[in-house]
């Protein structure tokens, strides 16, 4: 997507052929900073300290980050541990595992001084297939959008609702949720996304408020709180978010708050849409509130929060009383019950078994047989 | 309520029978920074810069300002300018008006010299009144609390979720929503409570958080994002909240985002209470999702924070890009269908037109007759 009217991708092989060019998205929204990842150590820092962030952005990280450590010594050893050293970066990332392992089971056969050129090519393509899968998602949404658009008869814009940030920062380009805002915008149908700040880290007020500012999308920043009330006047026509981990059954697990913005939807009968690339489904999980794990992250993204003073200095500051305790549970399970429908890059589906099935066929076989 | 241990006001005559001091507010979390009031400018400033606020604590604290104008001077041009600057520190507040047209009704036909004596013992009777009322209907409110312990079966504290910040500090003494947990704390049930921070304010992580630790009453700060997760894992026995404003059906107009949590409480089946002084309720209205206008309040609280540095400095942070619109709700209303019961001075009852009518039965004539 653009950034200040350029076209740009959270990753990319610099023209020397050898580093790798990311946006460190820790210093947004307050600048536009690019690092250069030089060797595995930068590329695994990069994903550790959240300089990429995004499961499919973290996939592509980690399979430059072998081809970095190839680059520099093509034995076995030096590819066991690069694949070790990425691996303990972010222990639960479903991508990350995938891709290290893909890369690995590609570069163990070869002779080791092929290997980095291979590391290369198949980081690409990983970047590439995550670029075409968000796209072929955000064309299927879009018409989700366009429906909307007909159905307000030239009323102002649709008003889209998000939680998070499932944009192109979280991937290589396009995004999942703002993927069919995105098509939508290009289409040229007039679009307004209500953007929830998404507490405690931010995501929506830094990164989502950025993204759509940068390409151009009309936007507004709100409160997590507000969106119900939102809701109950009818200024919202559809909400789009993502999804770290969606069940068989259509559950999806996604950033906290975002169970909250369903039940609204529902109350108020406006259209809940959750977008996904299929890598997200788990289809050994059937009951999500029972069966994903939320995992509880640092009570003190919770307790302080960090912003830009006035005179420019990005600085960290508590919110609340030094001897109150603080909980931080990173993500909440929608059950498919509230959702409308599922975006994925194969189509639009009910939040079902029998949905999901429809769209990938060769689970049913595969289920069967287990 | 107890602060480091001694009991606290919000507001009080200071025993030099002539100034009155309040807690300024603004200063909490960080500091407790005690304000004394010599003058009407005095009150109405505290008013304006919300040094005092919360419905009843703004009307005692507008009678004190009319008690410290009196004291200046007791005619009839004094008195009126005095109401008249205090109406408009808050044009909307309905206490505050209460209050002012009070003291004015009881003023004008005494001669000047007595205006001030009686002004000062109506303003400590207004604070006496209000403390009354919230300590009958912190009783009452205790008794669910109690319901619900005894139901746990002494398995660990009960807990209570709130939102935003209904405490004593919104009042002279004990609060609306917190009440029943004061009663219940004081009565020995072990008592838990879950506080939503409550963007953009944050007045849960900075008031309700700071006056429950004084207490000493267990209580945990949580994002706005995360009481549908609590309540879907078991963690939440029952949510209190409270409300600026209650129609005569039981609708309630309360801080933006209470809606939400009270849409997950139906979901999990929590018990969800509003706790309202019978002030706030406007028989006038039915409908409060269409009747009740509803605040708009300036972006720069959703777009900018507050918080201490590491150096102890309290600064200001901006969160959002510099070129992203933000919006700012004050308030939702949560249909009465979600809500439990109301829980006022006169005891509990269904959020119903019939319910608030059992309570308040001299209302029935009235209303008949309208």
């Amino acid at each position: 997507m653009k950034v200040n009217g350029t076209p740009m991708r959270t990753i990319w092989p610099e023209p020397d052929g050898a580093t790798v060019g990311i946006i460190d998205q820790t210093r947004l929204p307050h600048e536009l900073a690019i690092a250069r990842l030089s060797t595995l150590e930068d590329a695994a820092h990069a994903i550790r300290a959240m300089l990429v962030r995004g499961a499919p952005l973290i996939g592509a990280t980690a399979a430059y980050g072998v081809a970095l450590a190839m680059r520099r010594a093509g034995d076995d050893a030096a590819l066991e541990a690069a694949c070790r050293t990425l691996l303990a970066t972010r222990p639960t990332a479903v991508n990350l595992r995938w891709a290290i392992e893909d890369l690995r089971a590609l570069l163990l056969p070869l002779p080791p001084r092929d290997r980095a050129a291979a590391a290369y090519r198949r980081a690409g393509a990983i970047a590439e297939e995550d670029v075409l899968c968000n796209r072929a998602l955000g064309e299927h949404g879009a018409s989700l959008i366009a429906a909307a658009w007909e159905k307000k008869g030239g009323g102002g814009p649709v008003d889209v609702l998000t939680h998070c940030n499932a944009g192109w920062l979280a991937a290589v380009d396009w995004g999942t949720a703002l993927a069919p805002v995105y098509a939508a915008y290009d289409r040229g149908i007039p679009v307004h996304v209500w953007v929830d700040e998404t507490r405690p880290r931010n995501q929506g007020a830094s990164l989502t408020a950025w993204e759509l500012g940068q390409h151009g999308v009309a936007h507004t920043v709100i409160v997590d709180n507000a969106g119900g009330h939102l809701m109950q006047h009818g200024r919202v026509d559809l909400a789009i978010v993502g999804t770290d981990r969606t069940t068989a059954s259509g559950d999806v697990a996604n950033k906290i708050g975002t169970y909250l913005k369903a039940l609204a939807a529902h109350d108020n009968g406006v259209p809940f849409y959750v977008a996904l690339p299929s890598p997200t489904i788990d289809w050994s999980i059937e009951d999500g509130v029972r069966d994903i794990p939320i995992e509880e992250r640092d009570p003190a993204e919770v307790t302080e929060i960090s912003g830009r003073t006035g005179s420019g200095d990005v600085v960290r500051v508590r919110l609340v009383p030094e001897t109150s305790p603080a909980a931080n549970f990173a993500f909440d399970v929608t059950p498919a019950r509230l959702v409308t429908a599922l975006i994925t890059e194969r189509g639009i589906c009910p939040a079902s078994p029998e949905g999901l099935l429809s769209l990938f066929p060769e689970r049913r076989a595969r289920l069967a047989g287990e």
